[in-house]
């Protein structure tokens, strides 16, 4: 059949595939042009306070003995990662596989990969990657699949770096105390395997609101790691690495004995779900880092403009994170992103007349999985785009 | 500095921009190999279920009089696009003129764009695009708006296609009656612009629960669509086009007098939101179409297996979209994709025992922005990968 022959075509597909983005996309045509004239929905980051944010963490953190390990995973962009590293980063975090290898093939020298990889394929895959890029680092969070990293690292004649992943709230890692303790002493017995240290992720206490009762949740939830430290400790295990904590908890780790480096992604950019947590200084409002990422809408429908504008960013611009994207300068502007196409604003006020084809700036609900909507980040000084940052990562969720 | 010339660079971007997929995604690696192999997460269709998706929609409106101009926003794909052509199609719908220029640029003859273009950048795109694409068909909502495309059309020589869209639930068009007759007299009067007739999409109703509630609730919400098109009928205007309705409400149109054509998308594939809206036969599941779309999921940690699994498949992998991901065999799992990299299920009953490495099958929540986070679909007979559908328009949201 004509249809099944065109879809196995591998020649055409390849010819598809590699198919150049339009014209209007092209950085020669966009660089040094105002902000406000690109196509939207376009994602932008404002280069100065993205700047502002890559030193904060490392400025705010200077003297605790506590280093920075970036994840990737709010940004996929080996670009951004590289900035990361150059500002101090020990090394960054990737959440998957395909994510890892991006970074690893484009310049970042040292990816930790937070997530685990079970399958023989994904093994066999980290194991290649590991030969090629000494500065992998792989996560286990169980005995079998312990092993079988070490048949595959052996396979392959080489000696694969791993962290033990510590359970914290029940979605990733080995049980905290004898558990995780037998599995890296497995993983330290085991020829072709280099212990590296753990790893222990306190995801339900990063967006916990107020200061104080955020650091008192994690503590407590980081205790039995503590504890799962010291018998590995005890035992004569490498630690060299105590990695866990996000932009929610950064500055909260450094009583914890032993602890390397907070891996810290949406710091980066922020966005409504963060700027919500309140901070050490404002209980209202968390002000340690700037809203560096913003989308740009433009507003398509304005037939009742005192009570409704509709835009052309919608869940498939913004996905259905909550709470809602912040319209900036408009606070009595409610944005819902429900409609996969359609961004839906209803004005309770306003701070001047709009009219079809006026452009809404918006903070993004939450940033990780908008700017895995987007090809490209327009990196923008002033109101002029300064770069293009592509998300090679996007999509690399395997 | 060093770091922003690497920003900058154009040739380096375009060398990243080009980068192939990585070894493992190439068709001749995965053509004939088993479904449950692919790496994860992974996006399938069934392609049996499909083309009798394909085939249904036609067989059910034959001698009804009422054609299919399905939306491709729904897959994105050129591919299937051309497939939808084959089986009998009008022509296709898209949401974005980058998505319509995908469609237009990869074999696709006839697009009509359902979203309007209103900043000076888009309107000179799409005047551009119906120059080289006779097929093109603009929709156009306000009187500005008319100008502005009678203008850009002049500039170029050209007469545009353009139907009026017609509002429907305060979203998108041009409020029913007076508003929508005068704008559909002002594009006709206009020399470079062709009226081609109409649109008017009744997005509320698509999900109403029951067979006779939605049709109620459609042709209640259509009537004064219906007056406006008589108007304009009056007028000596041309109606060619009265274009409308999706997979919920295609089957209820043909009593609407001048009706031409339903916008079916999700009806190629479904999900779990059409699953739950009942059909004309079967109050509880709409059977009119076979679930042919699912996301292949692996489980990476089992620590509790009778009471949680945790899988790779996440919001990145398939939205915050409700109800939750199905999992297909297991009617007493509970699926939560709440966690960007992690899906989250929660065990009341199973089938058989799970364990760290297990592949499950998912119907996703909501077919669209699922289909916008993969660059491939894989096209899947029996349980082997026969084609890999590139998804070209993905991400194309302006």
């Amino acid at each position: 059949m004509n249809r099944r022959h065109l879809l196995r075509s591998g020649a055409a597909l390849g010819g598809l595939l590699a198919m150049p983005l339009r014209a209007s996309l092209r950085p020669e045509d966009l660089i040094g042009k105002s902000k406000w004239d690109l196509d939207t929905p376009a994602l932008c980051v404002d280069l100065d306070k993205l700047e502002r944010n890559l030193a904060a963490v490392h400025t705010r953190l200077d003297g605790t003995g506590v280093g920075v390990r970036p994840h990737v995973k709010t940004h996929k962009c080996p670009a951004l990662a590289r900035m990361q590293m150059e500002a101090g980063a020990l090394g960054v975090c990737a959440a998957k596989l395909t994510e890892s290898e991006v970074m690893l093939e484009n310049g970042v020298p040292e990816v930790l990969m937070t997530g685990v990889n079970v399958t023989k394929r994904k093994i066999a895959h980290a194991m290649e990657l590991r030969r090629k890029h000494p500065g992998f680092i792989q996560a286990v969070d169980n005995e079998t699949n312990a092993r079988d990293l070490q048949d595959a690292a052996a396979a392959l004649g080489i000696v694969a770096d791993v962290v033990v992943d510590v359970d914290v709230f029940g979605r990733s890692g080995a049980p905290a105390g004898k558990p995780a303790l037998r599995l890296a002493q497995q993983v330290d017995r085991s020829p072709n395997l280099e212990l590296r240290g753990i790893l222990a992720y306190d995801g339900p206490s990063q967006h916990v609101h107020g200061h104080a009762a955020r650091k008192a949740r994690t503590l407590e939830a980081m205790a039995p790691v503590v504890e799962t430290r010291e018998l590995m400790d005890a035992a004569g295990l490498n630690l060299g690495i105590f990695s866990g904590a996000g932009t929610g908890t950064y500055d909260m780790m450094d009583t914890l004995p032993g602890f390397t480096d907070v891996q810290v992604g949406s710091y980066l950019f922020m966005d409504c779900q963060y700027l919500d947590i309140g901070g050490a200084d404002n209980d209202e409002v968390y002000e340690d880092f700037e809203s560096s990422l913003t989308v740009l809408a433009t507003v398509i429908n304005a037939n009742s403009p005192q009570e409704k504008l509709i835009t052309d960013a919608g869940s498939k611009a913004l996905t259905l994170n909550q709470p809602p994207a912040r319209v900036i300068g408009e606070p009595g502007f409610v944005y819902a992103a429900r409609s996969d196409e359609y961004g839906i604003v209803t004005v309770a006020d306003a701070s001047r007349d709009y009219k079809v084809g006026d452009v809404l700036e918006l903070i993004v609900p939450h940033c990780d999985p908008a700017v895995n909507l987007y090809d490209v980040i327009f990196g923008i000084r002033g109101d002029r785009v300064e770069s293009i940052l592509p998300v090679l990562a996007r999509g690399k969720s395997q």
